[in-house]
């Protein structure tokens, strides 16, 4: 973590051991394997081994499109044959657009993430199997996994591509990690107001709303004040949105007294 | 929508009232914007918006990226500012790489998702905003929005390209779909401002701020402006609230006239 060099950090979040190995049968473009390889460094991964793709290895137009994932596109293994790409793994998925005559389990992506996090805990190694562009996986492959993966989308047009394919899959797996993401508020650094801080705050409001006359009829300003209160109430202010409203309304309302006096 | 020819099926998977529409703002590659239609329809998604788009438009790398999505190339509008894109809508969700200074709601894409299901069964418009491939939105823009959307990716490579950031928010979107939806707090009967009804607010509330004095000096303005607007946006306005805030503007700032009339 306290390297000196800008790739270490990515190595620490990268161990094979992290996750899945992503396996790409004939890719037929360099463009998607980069753009896979993204992907994968995006949630974490960086197992990617690649079955007879069409064009050559390494391939320029991959590394330009991983757009920083060299990482990935550098630990990238060769395999002349599926079997061979899958030997080491206990546990292997294969991702499929539409359903086969097979006799497979078919998990989605979301309920695949919560086995592929077993396994890792378990330090079995898994991987994901997808295939050529045009074509998807053939029957001889799919007959390989354990189950299929098939991603829910509208039916009228369910093809991914294949970059797509893999991020939904990495995606899941990188959300179902126990690391809770922090999703709390965006409030670095401020400090909610406290209720005495707002109470004030709309004493002053409604002091300055009474004397314009606006909380009429006296019958209905109970129910007028409870609805203003709860506008400012729901934008949960800190306390210095809860100054800022303050200076506000005092500018606003102090123009007659200026004007005036 | 009672077409004859082969589109009826997409028509009726991608009506209007399917889903949050997606706003590109200042999107530099027509490829992106047809990977990000062929993301959309990928969901069920159909309502596409660009706000200056670099290349011209209509585009046909675009057309070709789409791979089959035209259904929302030829639906998609063109608008010259970000307020005009989302004039009509009532929820607005912005997309960011990196937290900013800003006091909003941080929500996941999951997160966001059962919001924008428990919108469209309120049938409240909404939207979800991206910026610009290289630098992401302004602040400007990210002050219109409700909220902020952080994917929870890799944190040492978590930049995602504009196609699949999309993709991973319609997703969440399309599987969210049955689940019941997050209901939003005890608003039966009152329907949320649109965006247009809230800049005219803001306005309204600055033009007596800038008469008051208050919005100095000069080169703070825009900041104190942001912080001002995203106090209001974060409450969630309804449109009878926003016009209970105007009319409370009006009475505050109208003694003066009173008095010295």
């Amino acid at each position: 973590m306290a390297g000196t060099d800008s790739t270490r950090s990515h190595a620490a979040t990268v161990d094979r051991r992290t996750g899945p190995a992503i396996i790409l049968v004939k890719p037929q473009l360099g463009e998607n394997i980069g753009a896979v390889a993204r992907a994968m460094l995006n949630c974490g991964l960086s197992d990617l081994r690649l079955v007879r793709p069409r064009e050559d290895w390494p391939n320029e137009k991959a590394r330009a499109a991983a757009a920083g994932a060299d990482l990935v596109i550098d630990r990238a293994r060769l395999f002349g044959t599926t079997p061979e790409a899958v030997a080491d793994l206990r546990h292997l998925y294969a991702t499929t657009a539409r359903r086969r005559d097979m006799v497979k389990p078919v998990l989605t992506p979301k309920a695949a993430a919560g086995k592929l996090r077993a396994f890792l805990d378990n330090a079995e190694a898994s991987g994901v199997l997808f295939g050529p562009e045009r074509t998807g996986l053939d029957n001889d492959d799919i007959t390989l996994a354990d189950a299929v993966l098939e991603v829910p989308l509208n039916p009228a047009y369910a093809s991914l591509n294949l970059a797509q394919a893999v991020l939904i899959v990495a995606y899941e797996f990188y959300q179902a990690q126990d690391v809770a993401p922090d999703v709390s508020q965006g409030r670095n650094g401020v400090i909610a107001a406290t209720k005495d801080e707002l109470l004030g705050f709309f004493e002053h409001l409604e002091d300055e709303l009474d004397a314009g006359g606006f909380l009429i009829p006296p019958e209905k300003r109970p129910y007028m004040v409870r609805n203003i209160r709860n506008i400012f109430q729901r934008a949960g202010l800190t306390e210095q949105e809860v100054r800022t409203l303050r200076g506000m309304i005092t500018s606003l309302a102090s123009r007659r007294g200026r004007k005036g006096g």
